[in-house]
């Protein structure tokens, strides 16, 4: 019988051509500085003049920032803030994957606030400096179903000298606005609709386990399992299926809420070590990876955890492994059930190293374990979740 | 595959012991006007003084209205306006069962905008007009569970006048912050915990079947069902159970959520003509006295979505009788399965007239149905549920 606290201030529109929304909506001012992904794609289909477009007919001017990479990295936050300082834009607007709109969140705080991105980073070499001045309103339009981010206060940023890959956010961080819009999902190709859709669901699934888990996360991280488990091997193998996409984006919009109202555990330290030392490790990809060894460890912590979630995924939920049968068997339903981390590179002797960066990085999760896991646990996960 | 959209920016701080937030958290002013009802409760049980001394230790001030009615009325929200703009509160404190908070949100509408309360109402007598000054922020303390309105932008206010008991609001109704602790609830008395744990119950069943449902809503729903049929007859039975109040106000929450989420249906617009003609019929208890009529209204349009919400009250869920069922053991394990509309001085030959009403003033909820009533379905409807 938790005590919690539910903040979720964000404005969703969700659903099949929500994007017309933004040509109508409040918008948080006047210029905005749209931040895409340095890849074709938001041009390539015409999303990013259909933003452009819609923000013209709200009488919005707008100005494009577009050297996002897939893991984002600090030296890009500087220099979308400095571009919307020069070019005066007074909100941020965020269009793509979790990398752009963790990005525009970034540059979000450091238009008005002097130093350095790190300077107010907590974990690894941050400085964990308070901020000042305000954080810019951040509008979130999302074209994978992954990271969860439109619906949570949550940034995710490499800095790309120090190998570290830090989450930071907080209450000031929330988009005013988001759309989630299944239609602009249609070209996401299997493999990486598969890696997003597992980022989802182990934000849900981390959330379901974590020791500040609440009533109301839990509800929504049983549904984000449920819906994933049903149709995310629907829309890897066909991803013109508006139906599957939708499902699927509901389920990453509710992680989302569960980020907001639980937290990941450390699952995700570990992962954000292994990508950050392997920037072309797709970060569902290594989630995935390390998830059997994980869950098979908490297996023991909160059995009854692990049963519920293999229920919401149609298995009997009569024992904890229930949920390993479950988690397995979608992996081979969307075909990731075989990844390797040496196929990306990962020396088996770079183990510790890699639990050292989780633990020195990205601690704060590890107390979001219902226990708490030793360096020693650590590798040992790593280590039996390597192939 | 409904599109929809998701907004509730109410911080809402949860669980036993909870008050204690109020005095650290981050008020939206200087000086509260509270608001609380005209009965003893709040100052016998020492809530009051208690919310006086959190303020006074945040270095806020505050002033007293102490008038509200069961059934909340215009001249109160008037007068509660009159005394805010008087002492120069800033923010109004809504602290009690629904009619505080609902006057609460009411006087926060009046403390700026000119003219009559009535002026702004949409149905009735209503002149519907928009209002240009802000709404002043609210925060919401709920001692009952029932209302849902710590996590809605609704407020319900009787025209003493015209027999009109309309809801009115809007996003700029929503409380800014809402805290919700069980340990202020355990005083209240059995037939109350009923009737306000029904309101909550048909809160949540209304908008599963409201034909604006979304997957949102309908997981909100669905958990405040499952928590009241476990639940409310054991708060009922033993008041001092703190686990059972808890579950009973997080499933009141919940239902303020699928208030803000999805909508009441027609059962409220019936229920509200009663007690505007007949004020001293608890809210709750009118609805307990429809249900069972209304409800086998809708089996036939909805049956799939009653079979789902008998499934959460732990019956089979193969036919949409399950529901009735299920909603009449609940009535008799909570005592209140024999409530009669003549016992509280409603006349046969008041059924059209109330019916009238029920069209006239709060016609819009009649849009909310899958299926919309006439007037003679709606006599139909009372006319079977009179005894």
């Amino acid at each position: 019988m938790n005590n919690f606290n539910y903040y979720i201030p964000t404005r969703i529109f969700f659903g099949p051509g929500s994007i017309k929304e933004l040509g109508t909506a409040k918008l948080p001012g006047e210029k905005a500085l749209i931040v895409i992904s340095a890849g074709p794609s938001m041009k390539k289909y015409g999303y990013l003049q259909k933003v452009q477009e819609l923000l013209t007919n709200n009488n919005t001017e707008s100005v494009v920032f577009d050297k996002i990479l897939p893991n984002p990295v600090k030296s890009h936050v500087m220099e979308g803030a400095e571009l919307a300082r020069k070019e005066k834009c007074d909100f941020i607007l965020g269009l793509g994957g979790g990398s752009s709109i963790d990005s525009a969140k970034s540059i979000a705080l450091m238009v008005k606030n002097p130093g350095d991105y790190w300077d107010y980073i907590h974990g690894g070499g941050g400085l964990g400096k308070g901020f000042k001045e305000p954080v810019l309103p951040v509008v979130a339009i999302t074209t994978t179903a992954g990271t969860g981010t439109e619906a949570d206060p949550w940034t995710v940023i490499t800095n790309e000298e120090l190998h570290e890959k830090i989450g930071f956010g907080g209450d000031d961080f929330f988009p005013v606005m988001s759309i989630v819009d299944p239609e602009m999902m249609l070209s996401i190709p299997p493999g990486l609709t598969a890696y997003q859709g597992f980022d989802a669901f182990f934000h849900a699934a981390e959330g379901y386990i974590a020791n500040i888990a609440t009533p109301v996360s839990d509800i929504y991280a049983l549904k984000s399992i449920a819906l994933l488990a049903e149709f995310l091997p629907v829309a890897v193998k066909n991803g013109k299926d508006l139906e599957a996409r939708t499902k699927i984006a509901l389920a990453n919009t509710l992680s989302g809420m569960v980020e907001s109202t639980s937290s990941c555990t450390s699952e995700h330290s570990m992962e954000h070590a292994l990508s950050a030392f392997h920037p072309s490790l797709p970060h569902g990809a290594g989630l995935i990876m390390l998830s059997e060894s994980y869950f098979k460890y908490f297996a023991e912590v909160c059995p009854k955890r692990l049963m519920e979630m293999s229920k919401a995924m149609g298995e009997a939920g009569k024992k904890p492994a229930d949920f390993i049968t479950a988690l397995i068997k979608l992996q081979k339903n969307c075909g990731v059930a075989d990844l390797k981390m040496s196929d990306y590179g990962i020396e088996k002797n770079e183990i510790n190293k890699i639990a050292e960066n989780a633990h020195h990085t990205m601690g704060g999760l590890y107390d979001m374990d219902r226990k708490t896991l030793s360096l020693e646990e650590t590798i040992k996960i790593i280590t039996a979740a390597y192939k």
